[in-house]
């Protein structure tokens, strides 16, 4: 009997960033590495978010997937998991205590908000660096790396061809908020053993030097903290739980209580402070709704919308729209973040907003407020000396990051050859000699829309791309069926072409040109949609350069 | 006899980054102080680019306006010539040579794509650092500053009340290309005899140290040349001339070819080499219709499109739509650029496109191949310290920028007071013993988009986000004038919204629900349209979670 054949198929995060999902398959067997989603680009109009594309998975239904193992609690890595429950019920699911209780807290909402329908509630088994376990084939050894949120898991996969390592996103921290530091040790064993295959974190693969560890940014909290006359708001990400605790730490020091605006940030600090994540005494914390009981250098407040979101807080503080906070002389509001490719023009809106309005504000370029979680280049050359891996697949980032990885890798006497760069859904295949591009399947972007998924695809992102850039204009005539005269003058309706109380007089240009079009084809009986449609096109264009979707409704009456 | 008022009012490049447009008047004389136009945020849909508003200018009939003045030949500071001249069509202008010459191939522009209805061809005067002029009331001296585009002035302007002194967009370069440096005497000097009000560049005041020289690009581009094996490509700004003479410098010192791609590019290339400010010689360059009879490493190719712009020749290239040119395997493409805030993610999907294609990137986060046109802080103290102004008001940037100027500005040891940040529109007042801000003066965005100017605003632009998010549906219904029953099917017109061909079912419930909401208002002649437009809107949003424009067209028959 034929061995059973390895391979590994990244769906997302190679060539992209965002919506990790990695499969390993052994013959009819696979584990699953992460099923995150990734966030729309600016010309994605109108999606909500981005998940991987499963139909391989759907068509593979000889596969026993014996589990989705999860390396971290961020939602380029957990988001989809309500749509892979929905399309595989009973797969189960493995994740480090605060990895699974961000998961559960990803459940309820799918089903308040009626995002996906999963059959049961789903139990999610946990996992410790150090024990290992069994999925189907697989011997699995997870083990300790630091990331920016706590509890980050990389994997060893033990497999007949060798031993796959997967890092997961990582940086090498060696003073993290928690304490808890990589596992190099584990690494080094790897390496001792023998890696066959590394799947490694590229983001930062273009940035010299070593990332600052977490801590770093106690000193600038501090000085802020110092230097505020009045409140003090940070803004993070909501998951961003070590930036929370630094934050109360900064807050115990000097005096002030903490609040947390912001729901889903308000819920992830209960869980992680309930499962010993976060040490924040009761008498620290400050219900929201009970600020104005403090005075204002006695106060911080934790809020969402470091990117910018205008549905987060502090976008809503920026439009002065939110509930029951406004924005004060003196606030000082801290962006503990950094804008994610394509936010920027967003995050510095909002930063002059707030400006604006009167606040202090202390950001990146500013002072040293935030650090990367991604691990930059000294550090991705100390993983390949630890793991001297034989065959290296760059992962999580652009092309461009992959190729500079690969760039890395042959510095580090990794031969040229044994570094595979793909894109995602391209087949890894892993034999006992060699590591190789094999086929790539079909796939492509699955949107979600509201309560849609997949029901949009790139020929509606095009439409609304035609109407955000020149509107539309429908014509409506009744015209006589015999004569194919105008029965009545034609109704005309259009959105974001042009200031229509000021345009009368092209609006009578298209009048006239839907008479003269029906005029001079009196007898043509269905095409006059298509005729009209075209010369009130032309219209439009010759006098204003724009190019609108026209539409035509003719009723022959 | 009161004495005539003097006041500074910053129509743009106050609060934002672009559209640089300044008015000086004194009583009913003013100048202006360049007329540049600003590029659309990304939210700003359909919006070719955007001008100052003249609506102040156009309202204020008793000013003479002696000029406009210009500090350099970027976009953002001439773009706009021919709009103003539209609207005032005998304001003479004066500008260095280079800058003239690049304001008239602007007009050449205008004219040939109908931009601008422009009455007589302008001619530009050329004005000389260090040779005074008068214009008006208003004695000018216009002096050397350095950027990343030759013949840039900055301007002092003698007044009642004292001394003006403009930067213009500057950046300290002890070693520029053409040799010609900032004029640091006249500065000196401005500040012996007293200046009373300093407006200076702020685009960079959240950036300590010192912006590099321009030359410094040319190690950068050695390495490049030294190791491409094949075809060279560089994408720059078509203006950057800067640039282009070091591509050029280089490509005869590694004995290659330099050929130039892009319209834009091609004519100011041709313009500089004929007015001396490009020292080009006639052998080095190459027809880019002529390429393939050079070997490719034998050759640079000068692109634009470093922004990432589709339609420019590296977007065509990115996605292999270029008319004669294509990517090959050995080609190197220099990006000498830096994203401008919004841009990164096109700029950077570029950079993968090309990539994909087998091109080796090489880009600024990579090698040092591009410098900031912009003074850091070291050069921003320089500048308080030479100028020793009574009174600043920093320019050109966004209001975070403005507001980490003023910081520089206390630094230095002027009074928090005499610092005055503002935002574009505000009157600057000057008197005798101070410098205050005034009120405001109305004013908004001017959207050029095709040949419209001012005809879309805010409103049309929320109506393109609408669309852009959630597109629409129009509902067509023949009603029966008496009993109001449907005559015939509704027809259903819809767009962006979602993939028609798999929405029978929700179309077949819109047909229902505009049915029964007839059915159920029988007699609500005059209302169908608004009771259709309710209960279809509720249904879509109810079943999708979307909220597409909806509108229908009743037809009483």
């Amino acid at each position: 009997m034929a061995k059973a054949k390895l391979r590994v198929i990244p769906l997302g995060g190679c060539g992209e960033i965002g919506k990790n999902m990695t499969i390993i398959e052994l013959g009819d067997d696979a584990i699953i590495i992460d099923t995150g989603i990734m966030f729309p680009a600016n010309d994605m109009h109108g999606v909500d978010y981005i998940i991987p594309d499963f139909q391989y998975l759907r068509d593979r239904k000889d596969l026993k997937i014996h589990g989705v193992i999860y390396t971290h609690g961020h939602e380029d890595h957990i988001g989809a998991v309500a749509h892979v429950l929905e399309a595989f019920p009973d797969v189960p699911l493995y994740a480090s205590k605060l990895t699974a209780s961000l998961i559960n807290v990803k459940f309820a909402n799918a089903r308040r908000f009626n995002e996906a329908r999963i059959e049961h509630d789903p139990e999610v088994n946990i996992i410790y660096a150090g024990t290992n376990f069994n999925l189907g084939p697989f011997k699995i050894e997870p083990f300790r790396m630091t990331h920016s949120i706590p509890d980050c898991l990389g994997f060893a996969i033990n497999t007949p061809y060798g031993l796959i390592v997967h890092t997961g996103d990582y940086k090498f921290d060696n003073n993290p908020v928690d304490g808890k530091r990589p596992d190099y040790a584990k690494l080094a064993e790897f390496g001792k053993r023998g890696v066959k295959l590394l799947l490694a974190d590229s983001t930062n693969s273009d940035k010299p030097g070593w990332t600052e560890s977490e801590s770093t940014i106690e000193p600038a909290f501090d000085k802020v903290f110092k230097e505020a006359k009045g409140r003090i708001m940070i803004a993070t990400f909501a998951s961003l739980m070590s930036r929370v605790q630094q934050a109360a730490d900064a807050a115990k020091k000097h005096g002030r209580r903490i609040a947390i605006a912001g729901h889903t940030m308000r819920e992830y600090v209960q869980i992680a402070r309930e499962i010993g994540y976060l040490d924040i005494p009761e008498e620290l914390l400050i219900d929201i709704g009970k600020i104005n009981s403090v005075e204002p250098h006695k106060l911080v407040i934790m809020v969402t919308g470091s990117q910018g979101e205008p549905a987060a807080v502090l976008g809503k503080l920026a439009a002065g729209r939110h509930r029951y906070l406004d924005i004060r002389k003196n606030d000082t509001i801290v962006l503990s973040s950094h804008p994610i490719p394509g936010n920027e023009e967003l995050v510095y809106r909002t930063i002059n907003r707030l400006i604006q309005r009167g606040a202090n504000l202390v950001y990146d370029s500013l002072e040293n407020v935030h650090v990367s979680g991604h691990a930059r280049q000294e550090e991705m050359r100390l993983l390949l000396n630890l793991v001297q891996p034989l065959f290296l697949v760059p992962v999580h980032g652009e092309l461009r990051h992959l190729v500079e990885h690969k760039k890395l890798g042959i510095e580090a006497g990794i031969p040229e050859n044994n570094i595979i760069v793909v894109e995602n859904g391209t087949i890894i295949e892993v034999d006992t000699h060699y590591v190789r591009k094999g086929e790539r399947i079909p796939g492509g972007y699955v949107f979600v829309d509201g309560r849609g998924v997949g029901d949009i695809g790139r020929a509606v992102i095009r439409d609304r791309e035609i109407l955000a850039r020149d509107g539309f204009l429908i014509v409506s005539v009744n015209v006589d069926k015999k004569t194919g005269k105008l029965v009545s003058q034609p109704d005309i309706v259009s959105r974001g072409f042009i200031y229509l109380r000021e345009a009368d007089n092209l609006l009578d240009q298209v009048r006239y040109t839907v008479e003269s079009t029906l005029a001079e084809n009196f007898s043509a009986n269905g095409r006059r949609r298509d005729l009209i449609e075209e010369s009130v096109g032309k219209l439009l264009y010759n006098e204003t350069r724009r190019r609108p979707m026209v539409f035509s409704i003719v009723n022959e009456v």
